[in-house]
């Protein structure tokens, strides 16, 4: 049998993310929503394979970026793997370059220019992401301008890594782009270090990460105090205070989705598939 | 947004095929083996791609299917998905040469040659298919003798689609190989014409192919008998009489799994995608 390729590897992760359940929230096997459902995951995770080669191969991390969310948005929910693959990009770019590690996936992103932030403005013209206003004096900047953004981009030279750093304190995605991918690192030694299904792993390291910081989607789509209240929600599952499965349920009710802390799950699986996390 | 490629949807047929739930006895959203499990399906369907694409580019089917299961055996169950790339296969290439219909796909599997006939016998070296011993007389071309078998192919000069007309009346994607891929024209009709989501379409074309004839892995794996229970249970299903997830959860209880069925609803979405099929 043939070995998977990083972008192949990057493409299970995708598929492997939703498929762990419960994973209080999100579109998971056995839960989704009447406009998001399991099915454009699928879709969408199938669609995203010519950017991820492109990242392998060594493209700019922007327009891979650009070339995956583009055949992402081919199925009709709109958004579901922007953050994950904004996760992934660098991750796949730094794999196929021999350094995966906090510190390879680090100098890659450092290096990111103008164009990459280019790239990744021109993105939000493919698909409806939700984001919240930018703040003040950073109007100019606001990623819903899309392509309009970019000279402003050029006039300040700001790069990819530049755009991530401005939105670190409120976007989980951004926050590992400055940090070397601390969480996501975490996480995948804990996939790599469980037993059992794969997707019984990923469900047990989302609400790991869920119990471990706020989750950055949930305040921009609600308010600080649900990311609070999930937080504290996800540790009384891991004290056995709270039934994952019940959650699960009570937060699709709520549409309250932790689409962040699913990105880094998508991440942390594609770091262990990578290190020999076998399926 | 870009538009899916033949290969890209052939590999979403695969998924959504594992998506669709409830189909009593197949690995599903919902249900599933311990040693053949829903991720098993996702990583099989990662590893296809390369396989896809040649068939989708032209080369013959044959080695297009070998290099498809050399790639799905990346995952540690073994057998996914061997069934529904014999189907796909031929239908991909159909497909990218403008000619997905019964004719042009029965054309297709004409022109198969001695190689491929050759390229299948070796695909049972990468991974265990259940099947039947041969009839009396074809002990020299069982194809679990893998490429030991090549030489009598030759002898007998005998096409891929030749190797399919002898196990037609005991395989029914076989039977489908000599008979324009009726079964999976009429089910990719019915996905047309359903309405709601995907996957529920798929789970109910499962039980009208499943009431409609008997499965034949169920026939190499279990018995007759078995088969013709499956069968008018499905119908019981259809006629409000018996519940599908009950049946389900009953058929996966009892290691009943009608994998038959399951391959040709993935060649059914994978036409229906291709004549529109909306995910």
């Amino acid at each position: 049998m043939s070995e998977r390729s990083v972008a192949q590897n990057a493409q299970l992760a995708l598929l492997l993310e939703v498929t762990g359940t419960p994973k209080p929230g999100n579109v998971d096997r056995e839960r989704e929503y009447d406009d998001l459902r399991f099915e454009h995951f699928m879709a969408g995770a199938v669609g995203v394979r010519s950017g991820l080669d492109r990242a392998a191969a060594g493209d700019p991390i922007g327009p891979a970026f650009e070339t995956a969310v583009d055949g992402m948005a081919g199925q009709s929910a709109g958004n579901t793997q922007f953050g994950a693959l904004l996760v992934l990009t660098p991750l796949a770019a730094a794999a196929s370059d021999g350094r995966l590690s906090p510190s390879g996936v680090d100098a890659v992103v450092r290096e990111t220019t103008v164009d990459d932030a280019a790239a990744f403005y021109r993105s939000f013209e493919h698909v409806d992401v939700a984001v919240d206003d930018p703040p003040d004096g950073l109007e100019p900047l606001d990623v819903r301008r899309g392509s309009d953004a970019i000279p402003e981009l050029r006039a300040r030279e700001l790069t990819l890594f530049d755009v991530m750093a401005e939105s670190a304190d409120v976007d989980g995605v951004a926050a590992e782009w400055v940090s070397g991918f601390e969480r996501v690192f975490e996480a995948s030694e804990m996939l790599l270090d469980g037993s059992g299904p794969v997707a019984d792993r990923a469900s047990d390291v989302f609400i790991e990460l869920l119990a471990d910081e706020p989750d950055t989607f949930i305040v921009t789509r609600q308010n600080c105090d649900t990311a609070a209240e999930v937080q504290r929600r996800a540790q009384a599952v891991l004290d056995g205070e709270e039934d994952a499965t019940a959650l699960a349920e009570e937060f699709v009710e709520r549409d309250i989705n932790p689409g962040t802390t699913a990105d880094l799950v998508a991440g942390a699986l594609f770091v262990a598939l990578e290190r020999g996390l076998d399926v």
